[in-house]
């Protein structure tokens, strides 16, 4: 059985609505910004705000509260029938984010195991597949790369590229 | 430069004093146990006490006081000059461990960075060497597994062993 390494900011879970919220809450910013390709939220907050992320991200419950990925849940729980998946986020920068993360994963995708889950930093899994839409995660990584769209990874050419998980679907199942 | 994932309880954590001072406190039972080869700590402890582990393992706290063990620390950051090092831990299992065992990290071998730190179910990583007390963490990895002994690992035969930290600097450096 072939194997998935599968993020969880901005691929299972829409972390840019919760910045939109922040940043609105605080700088009286709009809440529908439309971000252009190639760029990242706090490039379009005004001057003052563009270091808050940090502050935002490193906050307990900033990663608890995540909207889902529309058809994620879905398509996941339909991958598990043909692969061996593991969810595989970046999680150790933030010392905070490690239990808020669990949680939601143990929420929104009960069917993933605690086995099939990793928390790291540099994402070195020896899996078969990894979906991402950070391309820094695909350095060293041997296997088949998906890059899942973002705003921030719209100008990158010459991948393998999703846009949404039906097309994960349509892809892998 | 060639890549360690190094476990964290029973390799650079001694779980076992933990064990013993917790048992010792609820069941009165003497703080100098010897196990036999082969032996789990819960596997000597009273009847009604052996169920006992997976509350003291679960509970917060439990990682945050583990004693360090003798040279990991020297050895580790010496490691760091010829290899890539990676601190490996099962820890999802266990909601609480997540902070503690980065606490601990961080107090401990503060030399160690947040990207090179792991925290998962089944070690999916592809490292060129592994150093860690269960077998079962060897089964899909590819490279060079060394067994770092502990009580309950002292049966398993033909495979290469380190009983201490000075072994795996003879070994490694």
């Amino acid at each position: 059985m072939k194997s998935i390494a599968i993020d969880m900011d901005e691929v299972i879970a829409d972390i840019s609505p919760r910045f939109l919220e922040l940043y609105h809450r605080d700088f009286n910013t709009p809440l529908d910004i439309q971000l252009k390709p190639g760029q990242e939220i706090y490039e379009v907050m005004p001057p003052e705000a563009q270091d808050k992320w940090v502050e935002y991200i490193h906050a307990p419950g900033f990663f608890k509260d995540l909207p889902v990925m529309p058809d994620s849940q879905r398509v996941v729980q339909a991958l598990q029938q043909q692969y061996e998946v593991y969810i595989v986020s970046a999680a150790t920068e933030f010392r905070n984010s490690l239990i808020d993360k669990l949680d939601w994963l143990n929420l929104h995708f009960p069917f993933i195991s605690w086995q099939h889950i990793v928390f790291c930093g540099k994402k070195i899994v020896n899996t078969d597949i990894i979906i991402d839409d950070r391309t820094k995660n695909f350095v060293d990584f041997k296997g088949r790369k998906i890059l899942y769209s973002a705003p921030h990874n719209l100008l990158i050419k010459d991948i393998e590229r999703v846009h949404n998980w039906q097309e994960v679907a349509d892809k892998l199942l």
